[in-house]
């Protein structure tokens, strides 16, 4: 058993229609409002006009077009926009590409420097804005974590950052993801599934910690494919939106080794380079990673997995368990509709061995303790067996 | 799936030796402590001294011989300490009944009137002393939520009390809990199965929590043998240390229909009368509650619990299934040396109708909403089959 710290304060409002607490649970928080979003989406759901209602007589300055694989530059207008009008706190309204650049500019609003040096030195970031959120996707578990990931095009990193960014409270109503099409439902359900990956498959685990990780696998393996044929069912999207908010927050890593979430470094490898969906790009890693990690060691972790996840047969070979579990993942991902190989959006070869030193460079965890030990020709492997 | 609303602000500091963090933990809450405790063994096992040694220069004020079953009066004698010298935060080591009293002492320190007015009417909690607690025994998760429960002597009530009363963190070494006999370990570790049976055995729940409450229940089966077989086994320790934390927290309700946790209504009412070990009365009350709500209906929930807690065949008849399930239950409180009848420990039926009319006039919950509806008769046929 490893030693941990758990430490999760931010409030989750979890039903439908809860964003008419938001004025309630921000009372205490002033007045000047930094709203932030992507696109029109939050317009036509009707989640703009709600809160423009909630907040009538409030002080709202906005910063659109936060874009997938957010980027420092909109981080950087933000943060100009909070300086300059004493913004007291950000409602951010997104997916986690909204959230993770609304806490780089939560960070920044006490920074003196550029918001990118947070990401690089995350000992450089203090003081910070309080956040509240409204989440219009499940994915990336932002909502309820203290993290985001950031991309700058000019130096093609996208990293991590990591500090003092809980949301205060974030509301999940699954009914605003109604309107998420279904390669994007997709595409979060592979982001929620490889979080609890990067936690479960893991060398030294427990019994409480397995046991939830199987709970997210199952969870997400029943409803995606219902959320994708009925956008509209609650319970479905309900359960999706309930999972997103433990992959990432630490509750699935409490007590177990923590690995150094490869298919994640290598994805941001893929999606700094190629602006991706990271939800696609650890869809056609995955079964890779898993596959080449697969040896008489591992396999009984992968057969558990396949047993308690895909109803395996116990009692069948631990290999065969193993294979067929990994094969069962990859099988889930194309019933989703998501793509299992890189050639097929349009990535090949030319970079793989710059992203295994870039990520070697950067990356926060040590690739000598994932699941099986990698090095740098590991890491290019990998990457080959996605073309 | 239910709304709900899921807030943990405390820290869970878990791991070997991590009481040398409190003075860094606890630096800007002030130097006026209140230690809080029960009897002796905090000084047998070493903690009292290193908390004199960690934080020498403090002022240290004590309050010990917090029982079982916390009374009252040792909360009002807490709140008179804390009143008259104005201590800045209680330091509370030990289980639930230490960390529950120091809770209400905690809401007492800003309250005008009588300490049990606030178990009576949370409504009167206003504003509260930080506590900082260091865990001892593996039971009621009063270390990571915002309840106790408090024994009224002179009324013969014991009754849950609820507000802002999270500890802002929580030391959980599971060394601490080598010393703990095996009778109390068992019943430790009947209240965590509890706590998660009157989330899991509902009417309406959800794939997550489902599989949260299946690897508790797993977790506490599987270690708790181990525990009290090894004393010093550091991994079964500490795997029922973890689970401790998250049978109360909420975390197990979440979208789930809450029930109105009827063997803790009915446990409650037995401790008033006879204070007896609250795990102990969990433990003869659960498989009786369990086989009284068993009908066609209700037969899945258990069938499910057989089949993802004990391994049971899948393809078997449910209510067969469910049967077993029940009886496996029974049987393992008896395997871990706990009581299977209240005459076991000098109870009969003389005040059975009185705890029926009781429970249902203070309880949090109505008893129709259980998984079984339950009536005033309901109620006395179940503590009748405990006899």
């Amino acid at each position: 058993m490893e030693k941990f710290d758990l430490y999760l304060p931010t409030r989750l409002v979890f039903g439908k229609d809860r964003i008419s607490e938001l004025p309630e649970l921000t009372k205490s928080y002033g007045r000047k409002i930094l709203l932030t979003y992507g696109g029109g989406s939050i317009k036509r759901s009707g989640i703009y006009d709600r809160i423009k209602s909630l907040y009538q007589g409030a002080e709202i300055f906005e910063l659109s077009g936060i874009e997938p694989n957010p980027k420092i530059d909109s981080i950087r207008q933000g943060v100009e926009i909070i300086k300059q009008h004493g913004i007291d706190f950000i409602l951010a309204v997104g997916g986690g590409s909204v959230l993770d650049a609304s806490k780089n500019m939560a960070a920044g609003a006490f920074y003196d420097g550029d918001p990118w040096d947070l990401v690089v030195d995350a000992s450089k970031i203090g003081r910070t804005l309080p956040i509240f959120a409204v989440l219009t996707l499940s994915a990336t578990g932002s909502e309820y974590d203290n993290s985001g990931v950031i991309t700058n095009d000019a130096t093609h990193e996208k990293m991590p950052i990591f500090g003092n960014m809980w949301p205060v409270a974030s509301i999940c109503d699954p009914q605003y993801t109604f309107s998420v099409p279904a390669n994007q439902t997709a595409a979060g359900a592979a982001d929620i599934m490889s979080h609890t990956f990067e936690s479960y498959l893991v060398r030294h685990g427990n019994t409480l910690t397995d046991g939830f990780c199987e709970a997210m696998l199952r969870t997400v393996i029943k409803n995606a494919p219902v959320a994708i044929r009925e956008p509209h069912n609650y319970e479905a999207r309900a359960e999706l939106m309930m999972a997103s908010s433990f992959g990432c927050c630490g509750l699935l890593n409490i007590g177990r080794e923590v690995s150094p979430w490869v298919c994640h470094g290598l994805e941001h490898e893929l999606s700094a380079f190629y602006d991706i969906t990271h939800g696609v790009g650890l869809a056609i890693l995955t079964p890779v990673w898993m596959k080449y990690s697969l040896n008489a060691e591992t396999a009984p972790r992968f057969a558990n997995y396949g047993i308690n996840v895909f109803g395996l047969d116990k009692n069948a070979d631990v290999m065969s368990n193993a294979n067929k579990a990994i094969e069962l993942t990859a099988a889930f991902f194309k019933e989703i509709g998501l793509p299992s190989k890189l050639s097929e959006i349009g990535i090949d070869d030319s970079h793989f061995e710059e992203m295994a030193d870039h990520v070697r460079k950067i990356w926060f965890g040590d690739f000598k303790y994932a699941l099986r030990p990698l090095d740098r020709q590991d890491l290019i492997n990998i990457l080959k067996g996605c073309l």
